[in-house]
């Protein structure tokens, strides 16, 4: 258990955190975040998702936004793919790195992608099959990790089992997702304990929402572990869908800060990214969720 | 280091948070405030400041609050007498547990009571005396712990030497104050590896504001090293002179959704305390800064 020296951020506002605001962003409002995020120092985007727009109407331009951007060559620009169909679209958009979705609650993998966690790992599995034989590298979402909104309380074998799963299938690496944000330090030693196990802590990212404020504190708790990837968005940027007015993802800026405090390096300038932070709070219209930003902002 | 079991939580919402609101809030407004407080399960109210109105008008009618509110016997409400005329008032009034309020910075200490360190100890010297000989308790606040308005970064020692004087002068009790919000978990252990050589940690308590947005993990650092009083404000009453629209005080409904979540015992009812969040938002008609309190309320 040694705090690394140097946090992976992998940047998830334009994707997971748009696709749950309310605000219609367009394509080049999209465009100009993601290049305002490519020039602070951040080397992972997840810049969107090649998923039906039947479901997802708020990611239907994703092809448009990887060939409208300015792709920096040390960024990788990551998209969603939860079928053969959607990894194909990635491909022909020239992806590097796709991810898929799974859950660890039965109830939500039925609700979210309406199918069982068994169902939906046979269905990704030829994906990342085909993804792998691309060289294209595929990143194992894992939700509810410590929380489901329909079932409570996840049991951390749970979450290892499908976590084992997805790595013996090819992913490369597990982003364990709060999805909801119920987690605490306690739940997250509980759920490191026995992912561990099974994943090594090289092919582990954390993912947290901010939900009830925990997410830093989380997120400390799996430094404490050696963990070394952290998902984050820019503004705190997404809702949560089963709480009303509630944070989403826990803010870029307020973990950098954390980071930066604790003389670990990211390579990510504060600065440029509150320019970042301040495009899309007014293209969205919200005042920032991140208390960094605010602050900052306020000078 | 051994995490507490039950941790005393310290409500100073009615106080620390009030006093840096902007709405005008009535003698009735605080007295129904802290009426509701007492039925939360909240042992320790810090409810008025018998201070100069010259200098607090808010704290004004700490007099008419502690003579208006019903009291419970088995909580402790407290106020800030920064000086002799601020004691006799506060004896006049009853109250059982006063607080000086002293700074680890010479500019602040300067700006904000002004006069240097050295000289607000020579004052605090007779307060505590007095509050000793009536039975009265005296808690000594260090402000500006981990990072000062005027001087940036304050060393550790500086917080040691007046917490170690507060100590000897007779405090029972010292409240470590990080009075602007910028410390981080490093700084919070170096902060505690410091004061701890000269303060038993049966008489620390941490006073964290959550500006941007560390106090959560800061006071998580805290409880790793067994300190068990902690201060909040619920719905993170107070913002930050020092930064515009910024938060204040972390947030007790975050305190205690982490503390629930670790197992440690509080003895405070969350659906009682909310009653209380939701009461004194209306009335200083601001959305509250707790996430948990957003959360939950939005059910």
């Amino acid at each position: 258990m040694t705090m690394p020296k140097v946090v992976s951020i992998v940047e998830v506002g334009p994707r997971d955190g748009l696709q749950n605001e309310k605000s219609i962003v367009s394509v080049e409002e999209k465009i100009n975040f993601i290049n305002l995020l490519s020039k602070t120092g951040i080397k992972r985007i997840e810049a969107g998702s090649f998923v039906s727009p039947k479901w997802v109407p708020q990611m239907a331009d994703s092809g448009d936004i990887f060939s409208g951007i300015e792709k920096s060559p040390s960024i990788t620009y990551s998209a969603l793919t939860p079928n053969i169909k959607g990894l194909d679209a990635a491909i022909e958009s020239g992806v590097e790195e796709v991810a898929v979705f799974g859950a660890a609650s039965e109830s939500f993998s039925m609700k979210n992608i309406n199918c069982s966690i068994e169902e939906s790992l046979k269905k990704f599995e030829p994906v990342i099959a085909k993804a792998n034989t691309h060289n294209i590298k595929v990143r194992g979402y894992v939700s509810c990790v410590m929380g489901c909104p329909y079932e409570g309380e996840i049991s951390p074998s749970a979450v290892a089992d499908v976590s084992k799963r997805l790595i013996d299938m090819g992913c490369y690496e597990i982003s364990l997702g709060d999805t909801i944000g119920t987690g605490t330090p306690v739940a997250t030693k509980r759920l490191l304990d026995s992912v561990l196990n099974v994943v090594n802590i090289k092919q582990l990212a954390v993912h947290f929402h901010d939900t009830y404020g925990q997410a830093l504190v989380n997120l400390y708790s799996a430094l404490e572990y050696g963990v070394a990837t952290i998902d984050s968005a820019v503004a705190g940027l997404g809702g949560c869908p089963y709480a009303r007015g509630a944070s989403g993802n826990v803010a870029t800026e307020d973990v950098l800060y954390m980071l930066n405090g604790m003389g670990i390096n990211t390579g990510i300038d504060m600065e440029k990214l509150l320019v970042a932070t301040q495009f899309i709070s007014e293209v969205v219209n919200k005042v920032p969720s991140s208390k960094v930003a605010n602050a900052l902002l306020a000078r």
